[in-house]
């Protein structure tokens, strides 16, 4: 099967028809419409082979979560999502693992209303590079740079699954189905994101870990923040680690450090507070309350019986050579 | 120095200055305006090393390369370069060799009128995907379903020439300056793609070989189309290795099958003819006519004395087990 057999059986028709799309895939661009009252926002991701997921990743889930990470980045700025693009570099011609993983990445696309309006199909290192488009009122899109001494730090969510079931997997321990599927098939905030344009001032969201992607909303904002532990959201799994370890106070790398939970981070001014529960109703996810900006610059984050804590990692970073496949 | 470093020192304020990206680098999203009455066209492409490009390929030509085949694209459907992205992957943190390449897509971006306003980079087999973002009048993209018997089919620049610079690299033969800048740094025909809108009836870049390549305008066209051999654009260089094997007539591979031209191939109606040397002109570039649309499916080559001629290859396939480094 020649390439161009390959891109026109498996990486056509992909997510949902919109009428926004005068020419989709087999031209040598895509054009699109973008409404006139809307910025576009773009985001660029990669996923390669052994640093972002096992080579034996089941295709279908890598699919979804090549998506759903570009899918978090318009969540953060409160987008809506609209259309992606996808360059695959396969080792070989492998029509079956193509097919799954266009299940996968057809099955979100079609249920968040985007359409894969182009792709590039290459032999090489399994790598997966999508691009996602969606709109945002102009001037309302959700920035890093907006959060104020006094604003609430919350996150949606849970924090540290992802994490801890790729522990177990490096491990070759049992995973059970809840902390895989969390690691495997992430949940972009998309309703969330758009929820919050207009009661956030500040969002980002956590791909690389708390500490540092709250890091980036500080540094852009000219502020600090004071993080309480014993407030942050954690599964039973999660929480049964960091109590595991409670001579310095407990292990909190996994909730702040070890990446993938594609939550968002976001602050706001405490007078919203009471729309918190109304939101996360409406967004079909929980939202937690973690600490408060302030003036200080830096991150602090201070136990339950107000004794500070000190992070021993500061997040995912791509180029450390022992960096985490997540 | 971490991922964000290099990031911030080496891949933010690449390319033009524009006033239409509201956020550049640097938020989960780049936010980007499109006028009201423009389509955007987009279009991804990947090199891999060891496939596209030879590892040890100077990183300036390569920064410059892997965004002139997406100028190229846009300049295919007749768009005006607005914005790029850029997925890098590189094995390890190379300050020297990520500011090189930022040189060369740098120069090319400044010099087209681009912005590089989003990026990711990862750690994992050296890799460049780049994403193009242009604008068209709305209705008004060059396409690739056009063409209509009776059209000339006209070709920009010379063909053959990256091909033969690879041929001679790989067997580790000199390589003059020209070839060797036509393979490395290849000049995307962005101006004349704007000037055939409106006199163009379909368009395509010539990525793959001029066979293939025009084989796409052919059926998405539901047509046929005749070329005159002895019309092929040449340099001296690839005229010579044609004419050194008469015994079928001259060997035709290298303008038809080698692919890496990035050259525009295009149809138009006959009345147009006397304005392609102003367009050409314009343009900056050669136009050559080089055969007729008719309306038997399918791909037939004249040789000067009127025998037809048959290719050996159709074009570059990514997935050829064999298939060439370009």
């Amino acid at each position: 099967m020649s390439e161009f057999d390959l891109i026109r059986t498996c990486l056509t028709g992909i997510g949902a028809l919109r009428d926004d799309v005068p020419i989709d895939v087999g031209d040598d661009c895509a054009l699109l419409h973008v409404p006139a009252d809307r910025e576009l926002a773009v985001s660029i991701d990669t996923l390669v082979s052994g640093v972002h997921f096992l080579a034996d990743c089941a295709p279908e889930a890598l699919g979804h979560k090549s998506l759903a990470v570009g899918l978090s980045d318009l969540a953060a700025m409160g987008a809506e999502p609209a259309w992606a693009t996808l360059a695959l570099s396969l080792p070989s011609t492998d029509a079956d693992w193509l097919a799954a993983f266009a299940r996968g990445f057809d099955a979100l696309a079609r249920a968040q209303g985007v359409r894969l309006v182009g792709g590039d199909l290459t032999r090489g290192p399994l790598s997966i590079t999508v691009q996602v488009h969606g709109f945002v009122p102009a001037g309302h899109a959700l920035r890093r740079d907006g959060a104020r001494p006094g604003d609430l730090v919350c996150v949606s969510g849970a924090l540290g699954d992802a994490g801890l079931a790729l522990q177990h997997v490096q491990n070759g321990e049992p995973v059970d189905a809840y902390l895989l599927d969390r690691l495997q098939r992430p949940t972009p905030r998309v309703a969330l994101g758009e929820l919050l344009r207009g009661v956030a001032t500040a969002a980002i969201d956590v791909s690389d870990g708390l500490a540092a992607d709250l890091g980036h909303i500080l540094v852009a904002s000219g502020c600090g923040a004071r993080i309480e532990l014993d407030r942050l959201p954690l599964a039973d799994q999660v929480a049964g680690v960091i109590t595991a370890n409670m001579a310095r106070g407990g292990d909190w790398d996994l909730p702040l450090a070890s990446g993938d939970d594609y939550e968002l981070c976001f602050t706001m001014p405490p007078e919203h507070a009471p729309e918190l529960a109304v939101i996360a109703a409406a967004a079909g996810c929980p939202l937690t309350r973690i600490g408060e900006i302030d003036r200080r610059p830096g991150l602090r984050f201070v136990l339950a019986d107000g004794q500070p804590w000190q992070p021993q990692q500061t997040g995912y970073d791509h180029f450390k050579g022992a960096s985490k496949i997540t």
